[in-house]
């Protein structure tokens, strides 16, 4: 039996079917309605901001369905829209932000089957769940290239707002979790081979780290604890999505300091040890992207008792004020080297 | 000399640069924080509420840069970016919204120049300009096809709220502006001769109407002098930008009520009457799409009132307690004519 193709299917009906993700007391106006939870939005101290961000993930370039590219097929349709909303709600955990909603836009290729989208959206859905966040608007289009753009808008006190400027010499670097795990869940996915001495548990968990990444918005509620709102709080931060070594440079150039970070300290997925060279976990770690985890940086003080509440963290580090940011070896003390921003995510040259 | 391509700079360096037509304090970070403007925020009877939407735009699709499919190229960058914002302002202000700001995210082909994505840009800001609304974040990724996907969001007090469910019988349907311009434009830009007859202002006039169509966000002064808030109001409406009989019927099948035209009162660009066979007008200002403006149904003496504050709008028929949605002719007026939903809307098959 033939599939039912998008194009087989007109926008309205399409809509239809995919309003069963959505509250539907947002969809089918031109633009959803969203009352703003007072409790969050009015505090003693003010009024919360509200924070936006928009992501667009494209078949063939941040994943590959088999339709763009036929033969690689790393990623289903249910993991393109996990990691689209994953990215999105990283954004928003960067900030410290409590997310409010998302509005999808997506191009479709016609010969996509209705199938297809209904299990995108089931990804999306999912993702969103842990967190309560509703789909709060959309578009879908017809495209040659599968495109999925998905923006994001949360709430925050503005004095709890996490920026990349804020860092200070003396500040702990914390990672949230470990680092390469997604690069490596890539290349299993490309290259089967890669993992074939891995262990079956040791293989899924990393390729699940590339097709599932979790937004680390469990961040909120440690700092709620830390110092509860509307205290202010000063935390430089961002993601990791386009690398660890990236997020550490962007924070650094930013607030106009430095970083050495040491090499024994940084976090790596247990299988990486026995399986890998050294050099190639570490430039996993920091130049393989994806891993959607968070770099903060803050008062060493403050950064133990956060990073007690957050397992899989760790300190990898410290800001200097020399603004050169190196990586310092045990082995090799006097010779610490250059960090570099991450060519592999400079979106605009060929695919790799 | 070469044109500087999307594929030679990085990522790093085209943000730089695109960001000079964004507010510096609201770029740079993951996300963007946003303080609520207070005065519109809350009022005397409660809170403001968030409004939200997202479009998404595609060369060869929506327009034609030329880049997807040579030799038609019907739209400037300047004109895509307009476009872009038009659409999303639009929802809004048929929503009855404030625009608040809105995410840029873009899907760029290498072999785009730079120059073009400064355009675009240049064309989003000249849209956003009128109505003081920022960019409030973006994402710039490698796609094959120019892809541009914004979301935009305002505010609103819950009461004023123009929905597509709330019309009644006995409503008079108002337009905020001539109908069929947009896809006469369309037409002399793809079929260069089929304007020949025209005036080179009226050629210029109908071809602007399609590349930079303004959205209505004036309706929600006009309705802020007819009722000042936080009055509630009960206005129905959508905006017309998938076309006049396509609003009509969403509007009749949401509220569950139907509706009479009178095809003697559709406004229709004035340079139609000499140039086009009668039945030819109709089907651009009924089934055209693209004209941006709004359908409002609201009580008749307060469509009358309104109406005299949007100098190019008509009233153009009333709402019905019958299902249908009728187009009367005064020439036969035994044989009303039934209105359909427009196919040529429905994204999703392939390109006409």
């Amino acid at each position: 039996m033939r599939d039912h193709l998008v194009q087989d299917w007109g926008e309205q009906r399409l809509l239809q079917r995919l309003f069963r993700f959505c509250d539907a007391a947002l969809v089918g106006d031109d633009a959803a309605v969203l009352a703003l939870p007072t409790e969050r939005w009015e505090t003693s101290s003010g009024k919360a901001s509200l924070v936006t961000t928009t992501d667009m993930l494209v078949d063939g370039v941040h994943f590959s369905l088999g339709l763009a590219t036929p033969g690689i097929h790393t990623t289903d349709p249910a993991d393109v829209g996990w990691r689209s909303v994953a990215a999105n709600l990283s954004d928003l955990a960067a900030m410290g932000a409590t997310p409010l909603g998302i509005t999808v836009a997506l191009g479709l290729p016609g010969e996509l089957p209705v199938a297809w989208l209904e299990e995108l959206y089931e990804g999306i859905v999912a993702c969103l769940k842990p967190w309560n966040t509703p789909i709060v608007g959309g578009d879908l289009c017809r495209s040659p290239i599968l495109t999925v753009a998905i923006a994001a808008f949360g709430t925050i006190h503005p004095q709890r707002v996490i920026r990349r400027s804020v860092a200070q010499p003396g500040d702990a670097i914390l990672v949230t979790g470990v680092h390469g795990a997604s690069r490596a869940g890539l290349e299993i996915l490309l290259h089967p081979p890669a993992g074939q001495t891995l262990g079956e548990g040791d293989r899924h968990s990393l390729i699940r780290a590339h097709q599932r990444p979790h937004p680390r918005l469990d961040i909120l509620a440690a700092l709620e604890s830390l110092n509860p709102a509307p205290n202010p709080i000063r935390i430089a931060g961002m993601d990791s999505s386009d690398g660890l070594a990236d997020a550490v440079i962007q924070i650094c150039r930013a607030s106009g300091v430095g970083a050495v970070i040491e090499r024994s300290r940084l976090p790596l997925p247990p299988a990486f040890t026995p399986w890998l060279p050294p050099q190639q976990a570490l430039d996993w770690a920091l130049y393989g992207g994806e891993d959607f985890e968070l770099v903060l940086c803050l008062p060493p003080e403050l950064a133990e008792t956060l990073g007690r509440s957050l397992p899989h963290s760790q300190i990898i580090g410290h800001i200097t004020s020399d603004p050169a940011v190196l990586l310092q070896d045990e082995a090799h003390p006097d010779t610490p080297q250059r960090l570099h921003l991450n060519q592999g995510f400079q979106h605009f040259s060929a695919p790799t």
